[in-house]
């Protein structure tokens, strides 16, 4: 997706060989009007799917997720890391390691808001070692519902994560794919 | 604001006569539709006021946040409750107590995004006793930037963060004003 490479050339910083920091537009700042596109994009890579339910993560999911959930018209479910006081229903949980943070956590959805009838597309900020996304399935998988793709605004195509999915058979869609981060410079893997 | 009543009515389960949940639509699964009405309702409010730039804390505000800076054209930054790997930069902090979990958290912002230039929106879900709105203008005047308003979807009037925000000068605009949950029964403040 061209205008979100640009904004990676532009605005993206390279930490290391591994981390690239997108606090500009993505994960901190947001550009609303960004979104908006990737949310047009995800639609049309998706559409006529029957989805009927967008699953994401907190926070930085949230933004692209929404905006395809308005494209798709179709409502979003955040995956809460901690369970809050007031989500107390019954919840599907699902543990995922970070390879960035080494921590584990916890992942939950309220049973209520999904059933064992939707199709559910799974959108995420990065793909990089494909936890998350998996850790989302799993959650999925627990109400038996049927999981369509997964749509991921910055894939990491350099590390494990794409593959990983693919293997397991799932239909993934990254609307940037970084082959190198290597020199501080983003290289993309061409469509 | 009508349609966000109408939502709160049908799908807001009250849980005491101090909590209102509204996992159905906001805090967990949201609604992508309502949140655009949401947030042109934000623009209407605020326009012709030369905002710059909107500033909520994750993960319940991004949503309406989001909506309301692309009717307004404006970046969206998310104060983070915790501080990520990748936010290593220069940070201005405030602390946070929240009544409802009985525990103070940090939030952060980076001083990269913000300026002594910007006319800040200040965005957020809920406001009950008003810290969470508080800490967020505390981190604007770290920067020295100018408040133009404080931008509430649901507001429990019947707790003090209102009169305590509106003491302190601030333009507070609330899309819905519960002023009781007595009963389990939610009843507006008509305008």
């Amino acid at each position: 997706m061209q205008a979100l490479e640009q904004k990676i050339l532009t605005e993206g910083i390279v930490l290391s060989d591994n981390v690239l920091k997108v606090d500009a537009f993505l994960n901190h700042q947001i550009d609303p009007v960004l979104m908006q596109q990737i949310g047009k994009e995800f639609a049309a890579r998706f559409k006529d799917q029957g989805i009927t339910k967008i699953i994401t993560i907190e926070a930085s999911g949230i933004a692209p997720a929404v905006m395809a959930g308005l494209e798709l018209g179709v409502p979003v479910i955040f995956a809460r890391k901690y369970q809050s006081l007031t989500l107390k229903d019954d919840l599907y949980r699902s543990k995922v390691y970070s390879f960035t943070k080494q921590t584990e956590s916890t992942i939950a959805i309220s049973n209520k808001h999904i059933h064992s009838s939707d199709h559910v597309l799974i959108i995420d900020d990065f793909l990089a070692n494909g936890q998350a996304a998996l850790g989302l399935a799993d959650l999925i998988h627990q109400a038996n519902a049927n999981i369509v793709g997964i749509g991921i605004v910055i894939e990491k195509s350099f590390q494990t994560g794409r593959d990983l999915l693919i293997e397991k058979g799932y239909r993934v869609e990254s609307l940037a794919r970084i082959q190198s981060l290597n020199d501080g410079k983003v290289t993309f893997i061409q469509a």
